[in-house]
Formats: C-alpha cells, sequence, structure tokens
C-alpha cells in the first residue's frame, strides 16, 4: 500500500512481547513486571469506583493523580505531567523536539523505543554504543548535542545505573532537552528529582507499571519544571489518562509503604539471583533495577532462552549483535528465581 | 524555551473543555457525553475485575475487545485496532501518513483535532467550507487528492451527515487514506461500515465515548482491513489499551441492546429538543447525532452562552467566525433539556 510516509512504511512490524493467556502455567521474567500485587488501598479504589463516573471523559490533567505524585516525590503538583505510561512521555517528547535536521542521541543498547520513535519522526538518530561495562559514554552524547539525549536510569537491558553526577554535566553543556528515563528507579540507591529543580532542560520519567505494580493500567508521568511540561501539554491526547487509572494511579502513589516494601523484596532477591547465576558461571552486571542481564561465556544466548521456554520460562532475548550472548532475566519471587536457577544448571552443566 | 520545534511552540496552548468537579450542580450539555448509565454488564466486569490482572501488561492488541467489537459490528476481528480513544487512532494515521509535503483536506468546521493533529507533523493543511447547510464539498475534496482525507460522519459541530454515495465517490477518487469519522454514528440512521468493505483505501472510526458511556474510560476503535491496520499497529503504542478498558470495553460492546436502547432514549428527546428549540426562534440544523447546533437569528451567541453558564447549565461556544451565531447542544434527558429551554426562554424573549 502506497498512502503511508516512506519512512513508515520501511520501519519493521511492531512485535509484540510474549505475553502468556491468562491461566497459562509460567514462570514469566521477560517483561519486568513485579511479582508482587499492587496495594491494597489501591485495589479498593479499583473495587468501590462509581462506575458512573465513566460516563464523564476523564480530567484532560489527571489532577487527583499529579497531585498523589507531587506528594509523595515532594515536589509542586504543576511539576507533574501524567500519560498513558510513560512511553506516551517519551512520544510526547519526540513529537515536540525530533524531526528531520534534530537530532535525537542515546547510549546503546537501552530501551529500543527510542529508536521506534525517533524513526517515526525522521529524527537524525546517533547511536553512542556503551563500553563493556555500561558506562555512560558521556563526551561523545555531550558532542553529539542532540534535540534529545535520553538516558534510561537505571538503563534497560544492563540495569546499570550512571553516577547522577555525570547526568547533571550532561545537562549543563547540552542545547536540548536530557530525558532521565526512571522506569525502573523504584529499585535503584538514588533518583534524579534534585537534578531536575537545578536543570530546566532536564524531564524525568516514571511509571507505575514496575514498582507499583500496574503495568496493565499504563499510567506514566513526567517531572519537570511547568514551563517544559507547558509546551509537552500542547502536543498531549486531550485525555491521555482514563479515570480508573488517575483514581487507582493516585492511591498507589500515595501507598508509598507497599511500594518500597515490594522494592526491598525484590532487591533482597535480586542479590540472591545474582549470586547463583555466578556461580553457574553466568556473568552478571550490577543491576539497580528489578531485572539482571547475564552473558553466558561462549557463544549464543539463544538456545538457552529457547530450552527455557520450551521448560515453561520466559526470558528476554535479543536479537542484536551486542546482546547475542546474553539474557535479561526479571526477578521474580524467590520461588521463580529457584525454578530458572534449576532449569539453567541442568541445560549449562 | 528554544527546545522544541517551531510548529509545536507556534501552536496554541491546548484548552481543556469545561469538566467540572465530582459533585458540581451544573446542567452538562457541552462535551456531548450520554445521560444515561453504562451497561450494568460492563459495571459488573468493571467490579468483579481482579486486581491482580493489573501487576501483568495489558494485551498489547486488546484481543478480548477486538473480538467483541468484531462480533457486534459483523466484521472479522482482525479488521479491527484498538486504541486509548479515537483520537489515539486519529494520532496513529497521522502519523503514518501526513508530514511536510503531504496534504491533509476535510470540510470545515469539523472536529479541532484533524487541525491540531496535522498541525504537529508540518502536513499541508487544506480546509474547504462547508456551506451553510453542511452539505459535503465532494469536488473541493476531490481535487485536493489529500494523503488524508476526513470526514466526520455525523459531523460535529453540525450533526448532520453527508450521503454514504458521496463517501464512497470520495473513497473511489482519491489516492490516499479517507478516514470515516463515526464517532457519533450510534445516533445515526446508517454507517458505513460496508464501504469499508469495499474500499481498501476507506478506515472507520468508533468511540466508545458517545453511544456505550463510556467517554471515561478512553476506547476506541478502527474498522479497516487487515493490510491498513498492520502499517498503522506499526506506529501505535505498545500497551495502547489498558487491561480495564479492554475488559469493560468488551462487555458495553457485547451489550449492544443496552446500547441501542439509550440511543432511541437520545434519539427521542433529541427531536423534542430540537422542536423546542426552533419554537424559540433558534434555527436548528437535522442532527443524527447526540447534539444539536442552534443559532440565534442576529449577532453572537457568545451572551446566550455566558447566561446560560450563570445558571448553571454548560453547552459549547467555538470562537471561530463561521460558528459565532451558534451554539453545539448536547441532547440530555428530557429534564435537562427542559432546564436548558427555559432558561433559553428567559433569554432570548
Amino acid at each position: 500500500m502506497s498512502y503511508f510516509r516512506k519512512n513508515i512504511e520501511a520501519m519493521p512490524p511492531y512485535v509484540p512481547g510474549e505475553q502468556p493467556a491468562a491461566g497459562d502455567k509460567v514462570v514469566k521474567l521477560n517483561t519486568n513486571e513485579n511479582p508482587y500485587p499492587p496495594s491494597p488501598k489501591a485495589m479498593r479504589v479499583l473495587r468501590e469506583l462509581d462506575g458512573e463516573r465513566l460516563r464523564l471523559y476523564s480530567d484532560p490533567v489527571s489532577s487527583a493523580f499529579c497531585r498523589a505524585a507531587a506528594d509523595a516525590l515532594g515536589v509542586p503538583a504543576d511539576w507533574v505531567l501524567a500519560g498513558n505510561g510513560s512511553d506516551d512521555l517519551l512520544a510526547m517528547i519526540i513529537t515536540a523536539c525530533a524531526g528531520p535536521g534534530r537530532r535525537v542521541v542515546y547510549p546503546a543498547p537501552t530501551y529500543v523505543l527510542y529508536r521506534t520513535l525517533a524513526e517515526m519522526q525522521e529524527a537524525d538518530i546517533v547511536e553512542v554504543p556503551f563500553d563493556a561495562d555500561y558506562n555512560l559514554p558521556l563526551d561523545e552524547l555531550i558532542a553529539a548535542d542532540a534535540a534529545v539525549t535520553f538516558i534510561a536510569r537505571p538503563n534497560s537491558p544492563s540495569g546499570t545505573v550512571c553516577p547522577l553526577d555525570l547526568v547533571a554535566e550532561l545537562a549543563a553543556a547540552v542545547s536540548g532537552l536530557v530525558v532521565l528515563d526512571e522506569a525502573y528507579v523504584d529499585f535503584a540507591d538514588d533518583d534524579g528529582l534534585d537534578l531536575v529543580r537545578r536543570h530546566e532542560n532536564l524531564i524525568a520519567l516514571r511509571s507505575l507499571s514496575k514498582g507499583y505494580s500496574l503495568a496493565g493500567l499504563r499510567l506514566g508521568f513526567g517531572v519537570a519544571s511547568p514551563d517544559l511540561l507547558a509546551v509537552l501539554g500542547k502536543v498531549k491526547d486531550s485525555y491521555p489518562v482514563d479515570t480508573v487509572a488517575c483514581l487507582v494511579g493516585a492511591a498507589a502513589m500515595a501507598d508509598q509503604a507497599h511500594m518500597k516494601a515490594n522494592a526491598e523484596k525484590v532487591k533482597a532477591s535480586r542479590a540472591k539471583l545474582a549470586e547463583e547465576l555466578g556461580r553457574l558461571g553466568l556473568k552478571v552486571w550490577p543491576s539497580q533495577s528489578n531485572f539482571l542481564l547475564a552473558a553466558v561465556r561462549t557463544g549464543s544466548a539463544e538456545p538457552i532462552y529457547e530450552g527455557l521456554k520450551q521448560r515453561g520460562i520466559l526470558v528476554r532475548y535479543f536479537r542484536e549483535p551486542a546482546l547475542a550472548d546474553k539474557l535479561r532475566i526479571t526477578v521474580g519471587t524467590d520461588e521463580q528465581n529457584g525454578a530458572l536457577v534449576r532449569a539453567l544448571g541442568e541445560m549449562i552443566t
């Protein structure tokens, strides 16, 4: 069909991640979902929601949610912009800033959506390779001086974090926007909110999909100065967040204790799992996220991915050169992680 | 700030429609919501939803919803693509098809989002004015031969429909996509699904916000050939529809009887309201939607809009020349419509 723009036609078709049907008995360690349930307080809001409210449009700016998120994070409410998942914020940023002759840069490998969204807008894409330890290639990122620089912190699929000092240096040096993608920050030791207050060209993105166990609700937000958010607000959907997500999400944000307790459990399991994978001879990078990147010592990791799948265990394998020998493994419950380690043990030894 | 594309900076800031806070006592006839509640069967799905499901990502292609929508409309399930409201489908279409040097055309006045989305993508915008009776300017639309032609049927704010024959003629004559925006079609006498089957460049858009009383759920969909939907699928969000909307929306689509009964009530009230507005000396266009466009006989309609607002009645006034003497009035319950007619009577006589 010739109805479409050439760059869209040239893009590969979207391949959704493996989402087993409800009821399928699999150990699902492939899409970085939280193994623990959402806040009971948020679930009560869901159960008690007056369906009649759905008759009316949702709040265009999700005020109730933004207030709750701002309170939880200690920022003013007008420093928060909500979207249909943090992917929606990424799309707003690319639409507002990128395009032909305008550059998008990020260290690679990282979240693949940065590239996809930049391709849709025909932006000039600069991918700066990470070194083998996923250190931030600061000089190259600064030299690119892009309209948009993406830093996932923690990074996916490596789980690693760069020092916040380097993010500050980057934001001070470039003329465009710096997007600090903190989708996984609830499992990390620190975050970039202080930097957002100090750098007007910095926006931090957050998600309720990981730390808050609400991937199925589709809710994320950006934290930045009101001036910056005002321009992003021009390209946002009129009603990006539905009423259920707004109210359930607000209750989830208000229940920081629940999120933090689950994050602590995940972090404890992460340490154990990293040790066990190391014992099996895999190389594991230091992760501050809810997943681990693990490399086999020789050859491709694909047969291991396939073997695990046959045993009912889903992990993530990326078909690209820099990741050919690696698996990204979501940290599950200790029971799930144990099943993974046993299966790997059978296959590797 | 200079971080943004010039066309985005030049766009006016988004002004959300008036959404009174929950509990405010207003007669809300400004955003075309349905005055009757959503399907009880859909509300039962909402109440009984297992919150634990929200821990996992939603279905990337909303299969349960697409099957229910396809069954209800008598099309194959792979002819349906779901989005976060039909606005999301509009954004996908513009992203996939429009851009600098690629034309977007529509008769005006119509849904303002067509222009906003086209501006975001720096498309060449051609607005062909309707005549005073909102007849489709077919020759001009064909002559424009745009990458995307939008036809809202019923049209907003006029409520009028063009003959389906003209839509067929348009689709056969142009080389680009024709988007038949059927957001309000549940209140109309016929629809364009047969045309979608016959024209591979035609896509019909549907919404659950109006006929199904689920504006707050954010759910819409496109109906077109699988080949066309496959390309739109490349630019869609990875998980555009959350799990609540997918399951509640599926139940709402399955309950066609509920939607149709409410639509019949709205249509009966629409006829009564049109007659009463005519009796007050307003000009009213024949509407197949859940709203009426009404013009005052002389001068601006703005003082009437303001006067109604002071009396706690919200209707829609558009600050643009072709609509300066007109109000768009959502058809409410007979009681709401009666309150409007009484208030207008006080102001006009």
